[in-house]
């Protein structure tokens, strides 16, 4: 396993440095946010893909970024996920890695609002179908997966909403079909409070707050936040780049370095698929 | 403090038993429901209820009940709280209440799709004054409250969903003004990754995955189901009948015994208001 960092040219790191940038000492003084140092973040970004594309790197783990600097650049810029979506061409998914619980998104930044029609069965079945394909190498043999329902009590047969009727218990059938072992739907606060004793290797959750209030409550410092459906695994802490705190030794590393672990166990496990 | 047990003739516990009921000793078999069992259940909610209202009790504390054999007698049914409240026509607030989080809820079994509509900025002030009025005798002062948004990251600025700007931030400056501490609203997984360190001592949460998730991902024994707004506090355990480990030797007591800690905690704060 070897470690390829992207950055600028004043970085001191165990490992090999690819250097992106030779950023002004103006521009890279810690918790002091500057323009070329936003664009920089994106650049590493860029080169960290270009890197992937040559099949240099079997992973990416990537940093926090500031998407204030980087939009003040004027770069339009949603988030690492969406720049790594669109550079690959792919749909992907998030999943929340972590030691007690891994919940992935079957909808991610959506309104409650625009919730009920963000879930379609075909799109339930192909994540489903993801999650099962990229947990297998981890888990050792065929993911057992848990399916959340997206209304209380998974709509309780129809009296809290159909969704679960209509939508995710077809999607289920269909992907139980195709070969994926996932039972559900059911009402996620039963389900997580099962966390440590489920007979599950992973949730897949319908919404954001279903899903990540349970991860970050559990375990927020060593849950990583992982994307499926990229063409290499990419892994991220769940946090910020807490400019208020930087350069003053304060910050935690737990998040980062379990962004790291978990990146090199998805490649092993990858390797070994091959 | 004192112990009134609203139950069968045939029970034998410490404490003063009110006999609701004389059950032939087939109707009341441990594991094997039947109907008479399940109007008698429904029996002793309406006693304690008649207890009340003759001020003979400072609290109620509900043990599970059978849904399902009570509907099967032929009575409409939907559970302890819906009885209570229709009893004492007031609109009543569900809050779980654990050793790490309180956790209320602005609206409870309704469907994802019929969210949006159902939180009004009136309601939401309303509920806030009664968290805040309800918990001020426990806390020992004026209880500081964190409001969720409805939306991923509570809205992003409207970006995710227009209800924190429209109604929940209105309605949070509304309840500021009367007097209540509440701050908000913020990002549900946000907060919810804060349990243990947050400053405040309790949470309004928008929904009802949003806020159980939480409290049961967390500490589902201990958390008790506390209903706010009736003339005396109620308290229950979160959990079922569990019929097919009935008489067994187990079931794990601690639930009840934290709902009863409650109930007693919960009119001892009442008498020190008085």
């Amino acid at each position: 396993m070897r470690t390829l960092v992207f950055g600028d040219a004043s970085l001191i790191v165990r490992g090999e440095v690819r250097v992106v940038t030779s950023l002004q000492p103006e521009d890279r003084r810690p918790g002091k946010p500057s323009l070329p140092g936003g664009l920089a973040q994106l650049g590493y970004v860029q080169a960290a893909i270009d890197s992937a594309r040559m099949g240099e790197i079997d992973a990416i783990c990537t940093a926090p970024v500031s998407k204030e600097q980087i939009t003040r650049a004027g770069v339009r810029f949603m988030g690492h996920t969406e720049v790594l979506a669109e550079a690959f061409g792919v749909e992907v998914m998030m999943l929340m890695d972590g030691p007690r619980l891994r919940v992935a998104l079957a909808t991610n930044h959506v309104s409650i609002a625009a919730l009920p029609s963000a879930l379609s069965r075909p799109k339930l079945v192909g994540q489903l179908a993801l999650l099962s394909a990229s947990l297998r190498p981890v888990v050792g043999r065929k993911p057992r997966i848990a399916v959340c329902g997206l209304n209380p009590h998974a709509g309780e047969g129809g009296f809290l909403g159909r969704e679960e009727l209509d939508v995710i218990g077809p999607a289920i059938a269909d992907a139980r079909a195709a070969g994926v072992d996932c039972k559900g739907p059911f009402a996620a606060d039963g389900l997580f409070a099962q966390v440590g004793r489920m007979p599950f290797d992973a949730v897949l959750a319908m919404f954001h707050d279903q899903g990540l209030v349970a991860a970050k409550a559990l375990d927020f410092a060593r849950t990583v936040n992982v994307t499926l459906g990229l063409p290499l695994p990419r892994t991220s802490p769940d946090h910020g780049v807490a400019y208020d705190i930087a350069g003053k030794g304060k910050a935690d590393p737990l998040p980062m370095i379990e962004a790291l672990l978990k990146a090199a166990s998805l490649c092993r496990g990858a390797s070994k698929k091959r």
